[in-house]
């Protein structure tokens, strides 16, 4: 019986399942916990086992790199070093990429203030001079991304998310509409999903024909090697798929060590047309000399190459796979066959995404909330904040430790089946 | 005779001036120097002088402070014990700190493109909807702040420096005008003339009355701490100063490390009003998740406190004076009593400010040029890199070596002689 989807039970049979989940839930409430699933944050010991990094510069004589001394002034768009690395991981050449500091959200957030009071290349006038401009936001993403755009006052239009990627007739439909001025990506294991993108996906951004001439692709490449399980999956050169297709300067790429090293003092990069990291760096010169040349060097010096850095994800796949298997188990056991529930299952990336029975998402939370589980709120994933069938749930395991984990989900279990029971039912069961 | 100015002697005594320097220009040229006296970039010597910072954070431990680990996201304002150690230095709170990466430079940028996409606590719109803006730049000032301002499309007013400070009767008069928004200032050793403002410039700042709202101080005290020459110089608190004179959001200070440790890797910070620092930081919050907090925690493992850094700035002191000493023993020694030069001598900062007979500084640094040694560009001190009066150059003789120095200075006074020579006799005597 426990196997039947809440559907087609009877009123009485979803009575004594609410009963069930009633007594559990009064019980998990009286271990009074304290668990953190919101954000995707590395655990410590991924934060341990980076902790040889700081000691990967020690001596003066170490940060001078043929003649330049990365302590001092210049080098704008990155030492050397730095650029033929992350030209390595990403596939394109050292003259397409320029290094930032420890956030590529502040790349992405600059790149956009930029469009907005100077405009892009391409760019006929500065987006803050036009009447209207409007960005398009695959949902669920990443509320950083929607941020951005929401926060300079650009209308956001949602476009659905499949396993293969952003729904492209949609995509291509939209970019006809010139005020349409671009599009938020992550490629691989998507941010709240874990969906990456087909070949046939990437084909069709590289090929886009926006009215827009400045129309601007934001590929986050997070979880670029990210992979929790399973070997690297290689991806393509965006960067050169849209120079292949004859629109070199609409790609902006974006990448970090935030999850590789440090979250709060990693390297980031952004990679484009040449010419566009020629344009950039110049206005970048209005705002800094230079990021941070020394922890550069004591990235590259530490990761060394893409290969070095693939056997490090080994490590860090090693701390998080079994957290992530830990989740899937939970929901396995305590979802399937209910028919309130589906979810994908990532091989790489920070989340798992959980598509709850629509209606239910806000109420799940705040029950778990209520239960001292902290979750990213309801809502987050979308556009304003506002999903319009309630429904998507992102859970980011990595923090909290695995046995606080298996806790965490029962919680969420509980409270995700007592929505949908009082869904069906038609009444609250928990106060 | 050679103590003469030039305005006295005769055309003949000129004409022998010009040989002997004719010969010795010819001379110089010989030795195929390069030189740079363009930047304020410390010497190897000062960047050696702080690389043990760099052993400072070894351990994974270390990085937790009061339960927070500084490796991993948040915290966005910076650490608390950043905010404490920037509040001991600038004599301010804590809860009246921001601190941020690797360049104060980029602080005081996005805190103007804030002001232009969104505007400041009290603007009563984002200044890109206004008509028109304009701001107030001191000069000779520093020409990274006029860019910035120029590159928001402001107008820049150029305001006349005393040794007291910027004139501010001129000033008083000028913030009358409610498309006035702003003035930047180099408060302690300002850049290039290295004079401090008076307590009572600095009190007519703070009691500035200004028709825009939303009239911001750029308070760049960036060389709060750089004495050279002699004990260190107390300043006050302008954050204090403002509010007691009814006016707490109308000024932001800046301050870094850039020349305590390393210039391209050290910490920064923004000063104000508490709730100006919470205005910005949840804007800032759209930016990024944090700055780099674990260079925050090296910076303050490593300084401790003021008293400390007042000690450490003792010890660059001993490596810049004498290069400041030989700037000015030459200024002495070859442009004394000729009428054709004069300068500031400065206790603190990175540059000494010479005045050249108008009309002879561009001419002055093109000679300095084809003799190997280079100089920040004429007109850089000014407003669109145009000095009216073609007078002011900059020495920044941080970087090179002393003997380098000398020989530098010798090509510098040579060149500036020849310019006025020129200037007298009516003819280029060098082509």
């Amino acid at each position: 019986m426990d196997l039947a989807t809440y559907a087609c039970r009877s009123r009485e049979e979803l009575r004594i399942e609410a009963k069930k989940m009633i007594s559990r839930y009064g019980n998990l409430l009286q271990e009074n916990l304290k668990l953190d699933m919101s954000r995707g944050k590395p655990s410590k010991l991924q934060l341990d086992l980076v902790s040889d990094i700081m000691t990967e510069l020690t001596d003066a004589e170490q940060c001078i790199i043929n003649g330049n001394d990365c302590r001092n002034y210049g080098d704008l768009a990155g030492l050397r070093c730095a650029r033929e690395y992350w030209a390595d991981v990403l596939g394109c050449k050292p003259e397409q990429t320029f290094v930032g500091g420890n956030a590529s959200l502040s790349l992405m957030h600059d790149l956009i203030a930029r469009a907005y009071t100077h405009g892009l290349k391409d760019s006929p006038r500065p987006w803050c001079k036009e009447e209207r401009i409007k960005f398009l936001c695959p949902s669920p993403g990443y509320d950083r991304h929607f941020r951005i755009t929401e926060h300079f006052g650009f209308e956001l239009i949602t476009v659905p998310m499949h396993p293969e990627g952003p729904d492209m007739d949609v995509i291509e439909d939209l970019v006809k509409d010139p005020q349409v001025k671009g599009v938020w990506c992550v490629p691989k294991y998507s941010n709240p999903q874990g969906y990456t993108y087909s070949d046939e996906t990437v084909d069709r951004f590289a090929n886009l024909k926006p009215a827009a001439p400045d129309f601007a692709i934001m590929w986050d490449n997070a979880y670029c090697v990210h992979e929790f399980d399973g070997e690297f999956e290689p991806f393509r050169d965006i960067v050169s798929l849209c120079a292949e297709a004859g629109r070199p300067n609409m790609v902006y790429e974006f990448a970090s060590t935030s999850k590789i090293t440090f979250p709060g003092a990693g390297i980031s990069v952004m990679a484009s047309s040449e010419e566009n990291i020629k344009y950039h760096t110049k206005l970048i010169g209005v705002q800094t000399i230079s990021y941070d040349k020394v922890n550069q060097l004591r990235h590259v010096r530490y990761l060394k190459d893409k290969a070095h850095t693939l056997e490090l994800m080994k490590k860090h796949a090693e701390i998080l796979g079994p957290k992530f298997e830990m989740v899937l188990k939970m929901l396995r056991s305590e979802l399937t066959n209910k028919g309130i529930a589906h979810w994908h299952h990532p091989k790489g990336g920070y989340f798992v995404c959980v598509a709850a029975m629509p209606g239910t998402a806000k109420r799940t939370l705040e029950l778990c909330k209520k239960a001292g589980v902290v979750m990213t709120e309801a809502g987050a994933t979308y556009p304003y904040g506002h999903d319009p069938h309630d429904s998507m749930i992102r859970i980011a395991p990595s923090l909290p430790p695995i046995e606080e984990l298996e806790k965490a989900m029962l919680v969420f279990c509980t409270c995700l089946k007592i929505a949908a029971l009082e869904k069906y039912l038609g009444l609250e069961i928990i106060e």
